[in-house]
């Protein structure tokens, strides 16, 4: 039988720990805890006998679902719900035939598939976090390592002026930063369950209430046990049609692949074969060519861009998502499934991705000074003119120095040449205003604030 | 001389009151803004006479420059600012040549476009915030004026279980205050001014303020009170390339239209000729069509989808700005402008719209109650299924009942005739079973801690 | 070992043709067949043993190996090419040592894995072009059998005119047929083989043929023979990064999805309970729900919308990756695999499932009838004004029937009714303008220049 | 009063040729040409009289209707048409009240708009066309004069093997030629006409023929005349929601700017000023920075990357507008039109953008060189690689090489200082094989084919 997808075409999350977090099996485990924590929360209420709770959640816990015969029956109802109904109802029945008479009771496909997916959704956050916090711990260090360490600011792929490598860490840090923020602002307000029944008036689990004989039930009141017995939060309502938690999810997903595809993006460009200041970690068999020996191209940085490449087109099919008409929409919701296991994993594999990197990042510093003397000192050029204006005027200054720049970069002498012999400039001291180190602003002072952020972030 | 775009093509904004909010001499403005904020804050530090301060503020505030002009012009540097300078420069120096000195001085395009964004920005969440909480205050009247009324409850485009219109505003209510609550956090975190110089180390800045033979400066001490001068927030670094708050908005105003596009796709969909349980608001010419004079067309709510379908894919370009190089991309920001500015327009034109819908949406109930009885029962299937469970067994329950819908949907019978004559039925109450409003659930319930959470949010 | 991905969340494509065309375990045969081609078509030119290029090849067709394993390898160099290389060369050894000298020969991750994808589309394509046709007889048979039959012609939700099931569906079958044209058209251009070796110079390719002692080959004498072992078209260029092949594919399933998808959301529109005039074709178990037994869900639909509705954002992914930087990107490449093959497979399983939903469409002729004359004569009050236009003037004519259209629509009398007693209307034959089979215009020519269209396409 | 978009925003289009033709007043004057032509084409077939046909069109001609109360006034109906109308119809009936009964005779809102989207579009591929074959030759030439000029390969941002500059261009005139030809395919198929009336049926235009005693007429006459008066093609069918020219603009709009985009990208990408290859052609105030005066930024590449990162995005939403409900879809035409005006002027000013780059593009060969020769040898080890295969064997050729490549890299010695010491090479030729001249394979070759598919599409 083949092999549907096992990650050959998506280096970025193959083997790493969120494949086994999001595959069809965990989906499939996933749908029969939230099966399993129906029958025991509705035990609590007493609208199910404790002991067939217990059987369904052993039955639950044992699997034993054949997940390719559930895919292909999935087809039938357009969702998988409807065939594992009666396949899990066999099982229990297998073991005691009066409790099977309990599975789903009440429920309806939407309450099962879209509670396993914030099951799901919660362990990849959980797992994100942790790499995040070990790329942010690993960019702290090195932006405060190179706090001072001078390297050239680029513009439109230009040298600008000269900035430091902490302050570019720091940058890559502070969107490190805004994603774990993110991502915990999405966590702690809780990923709801999900309870509403065939149209989120939640009757039908108010009927067998009813039935049992037990108190007379409107259903809302097992929101709360239902969603306890998931560790998922409580929803105010049932959201088959109220988006909300898709729609976040997507949206910190897209965040999170944007803020370490920046970071990837630099490393990318910094190992650069005639830039040369960073490489990627070193590992066996990692970044070589099939053809070319002396290659070691920058893997990870690549497989980070290229994850932030396609989340935010994952996330738009959620965003749109949220036009859900009626009570379920017929397509809508079904487009989410695969849109949100796919940003879900590329963003887990792609931050596990972004660890490996951050941690493990070399740097060169010769390099760095010496591409920032790459221009003769047209590098500092800015400040010249800041300097020269009380002298010759703003404009003057200006133009001055363009001329000047262009001179020097075309006949390979250095800006300091052109420029001494010009009388406008006799008591000026070149050397000073031209030395790259003496104009690096606040860069220092900005790594430090960003390296506080993260101290009182992590409380450390 | 053409008019560009004067808002022919976009209904859902034109003519509303973000079309001000967001125009072209709108973002001039917001620029002239930023430049006089520069040099007051400046002042304050002792940078810049408050005397030059105070001209440059009266002639940024006088306006008087050519916009198309300018927006010609901003080819030469890829960016409006470059040619707006010396611009502006010419007015001040107009008035005091010794003022002109002290333009945009130690400053870059970046930090003026992006500060006059935020400013534009600020201003255009200010009135979604207005607009969402009328549309909020007028879903919440409306829920609880039909927390009881019946209405089919619709899956996949099918009738389902009944459930009660009330129920169906509160999850408008729901999402619109899920809005509110993402617009009032992404403005009260704060949009932050944008100040980093040619690379974001501020270096200029504090370049000139030596000049001045002031305190030395490293420049980030001007960022607390030009941000303040500004009304925005204080960023922790500059953000040329750390488009957090670019990102962030793109999210929002996706949710904010998602949101309205679930509204408004439901208002569609039961103003259907067929179902016509709701009708927009009438207003003189409204909906009419050129040529069928009969037509009453959902154009308020056309207007939401057609923003609702938009925004998504503008709010993707803003999300994939995140991947920027080095300390100023060379495309990627450039993006932004033109996507952002429309996602704030179309989000800003389709809440003015939506706040008229959910003013003045005409319900009719009886045609409500016409459409729940249109399948003569079968709408409380489900709830025979569960009532014979304990007669029959669950799977014989639903089978039967299931052979018994057609059989009644075939013949043009009612349920309850098809099965009344059975005999496994016999001492069943299937008048009580078969009427729909003993059939809602929990749905009264459930517009009760919507509205318990709106009342809450207002503090009503 | 877990199943990553076996079509649980993706019912549009689980268990369809598709499926097994687009496996991971297709792709890897589709690599190894790449392989053998390169290893041929160079034996074809003296530049391998023909024994040894048949032993690769014998060895190729034998698989064996660990997609996995390949897929957990793959990280390492960010793409499965890198491993799979040693891999397959390793079996090719353990048959004849010396034919294992001659895999790979001069070849590159990218054109092994490019050439494998446009081998994987062809075979796609051409199962959607099996299906499109099947949906296109079938709907050629559905217009020409209704090419008369009355419906409501709907604007905005809205009746606006009558016209006929048939015009309706000659739309779906243009759109098909539209569709056809394009996949076509981009499989007669044919896809193209991808060979470039390390840089897109085919030094490698050229430097191997000098080691054989043979003719002097620059290696661009080896596209040709390697296409054509294929069964590819031969390229101008090595498309590296030249990615016409990939955007056009890209582009082409989006149509195809979009066309299919127009007609899906028209079935579903129809299909709605209160509208009622098409049912999907019943199926055994299809379109059920897990609790709601009188429901028949439009499933194929709801398939077909949920394509629709992620293979554009993915089509977006394989657009960007044109700006694919240097000889090889980092990242555009990498992103373009899981895209395109889930765009192929949703659209492979929507076009399948689009033949099953169109061969079997139920439709009711009695409801569209009556659900035409549920506005009691509104549906043709364009016509009424253009017939009182010349007893009226335009304005008036229109004015008039707006309050006219009202009156019976709140009296809940016919238009008939409330316009017969007017004194201005004495001589006018309403009964004849107010017959909606009267006003349907052009729609029996229109179907008439679809279905010629479609026998001149089918030549039939 | 404000001008809401003068391009302020969008250096890529302002004051570029594209934007008078796709501007507000453009799009109005094109709707009443389609007014105009409507009339005429009537009169051809006697349905109005000749003379009046006149008075419209020289109304239509001499314009004079205020396009912003227009705007102003199309939210009433959600389209600028329903307004437009009556505006016209007065300016008309000022000249001749007589003519005034024929204005938009059986008429509806989307033929008017959907026909002046088409003109508009035609016009806009027409500008497209031009500027792309500028673009073409420019390139052309370029890779001629450069088929043999060495220059680094460079996959995964790091050297590979070496390549000519002449190969590089020619990959993006094969880009160009591929746009060039998907332009032409969209233009030559025919911009198609938009005339359905109503629902799609041409019911009003058959009764208003009827009206006028003539010919009895179904409407479907009245296509082909009324296209040819708009010099546009004639459709099968009303497309108001067969929306194939719609979704055909936008992914041919997509192609041009993502093969610009690849253009403008290397050239980004080698104007960096670590590797300097290229520069952007100089003029007066181009690329200067508002702050530092050494500045010279590739801004040409900027605006068209700028461009190439929002069409897809723009062209996402017109894919989506397929799936388009009914006779007329309420929200999925609506979104249409700024998305697609959007798509158009960026893609224009994209491609006059690239034409300016490509005719001016300045190119340092000396720097090639130097930058080939960076790696001191490595970026020929593939080719001795395959040269000492067959005297160590493919893999310890490989490992072999790797060392050396390390140890030449981390010792800065050259590769050949490395090898030649060691005896296995004894009898090898190394300058030859590490003569980077000699290995750049196929590239002339290459070179020459596309120019030959371009001096085939030219004919020159």
């Amino acid at each position: 039988m083949s092999r549907t997808d096992s990650g050959l075409l998506a280096p970025t999350w193959s083997g790493t720990p969120v494949e086994a977090t999001t595959c069809d099996e965990a989906w499939l485990r996933a749908m029969l805890e939230v099966e399993a924590a129906l029958a025991r929360s509705q035990a609590k209420l007493g609208l199910v006998p404790a002991a067939h709770a217990e059987v369904i959640t052993k039955t639950a816990e044992a699997g034993g679902l054949d997940v390719v015969a559930l895919a292909r029956a999935s087809r039938a109802a357009a969702n998988p719900v409807v065939a594992l109904v009666p396949a899990f109802t066999a099982l229990v029945a297998a073991v005691d035939p009066e409790a099977a008479e309990h599975v789903h009771r009440g429920s309806t496909s939407q309450d099962v598939l879209d509670s396993a997916a914030m099951l799901i959704a919660r362990r990849v956050l959980a797992q994100i976090d942790g790499d995040l916090s070990r790329v942010a711990a690993a960019l702290a260090t090195l932006a405060e390592e190179h706090r001072d360490t001078l390297v050239a600011g680029r513009t439109l792929a230009q040298h600008a002026v000269p900035t430091t490598f902490g302050l570019k860490v720091a940058s890559w840090l502070q969107l490190v930063l805004d994603a774990l923020a993110r991502v915990r602002s999405v966590a702690s307000a809780g990923l709801p369950a999900s309870l509403g029944g065939a149209a989120g008036t939640l009757a039908a689990y108010g009927e067998f209430a009813e039935l049992e004989g037990g108190l007379p039930l409107h259903g809302v009141e097992l929101i709360a046990p239902f969603a306890e017995e998931l560790g998922l939060a409580e929803p105010v309502l049932p959201w088959h049609t109220v988006r909300t938690p898709i729609a976040d999810l997507g949206a910190v997903l897209s965040f999170v692949t944007g803020a370490l595809g920046k970071f990837a993006v630099d490393v990318q460009t910094l190992s650069r074969t005639e830039i040369a200041e960073v490489a990627e970690p070193a590992a066996e068999g990692r970044g070589t060519s099939s053809a070319m020996p002396q290659k070691r191209n920058p893997v990870l940085a690549t497989l980070i861009v290229s994850a932030a490449r396609q989340v935010p087109a994952l996330s738009l099919v959620l965003a749109q998502s949220m036009i859900a008409e009626d009570e379920r929409p017929a397509g809508a919701w079904h487009a989410e499934w695969q849109a949100l296991r796919e940003a879900l994993r590329l963003t887990g594999g792609a931050t596990f991705t972004a660890a490996e990197l951050a941690e493990g990042l070399e740097v060169d510093t010769d390099r760095m000074r010496a591409n920032v003397d790459l221009t003769r000192g047209a590098i500092v050029a800015e400040r010249l003119a800041v300097a020269l204006t009380p002298v010759l005027g703003k404009a003057k200054a200006k133009s001055l120095l363009t001329s000047a720049s262009t001179e020097a970069s075309t006949t390979g002498t250095s800006l300091a040449d052109v420029l001494r012999p010009l009388p406008d400039l006799a008591g000026v001291d070149l050397d000073d205003l031209l030395d790259p180190a003496h104009y690096t602003g606040a860069a220092a002072q900005l790594v430090d604030r960003v390296l506080l952020r993260y101290r009182n972030y992590t409380g450390s």
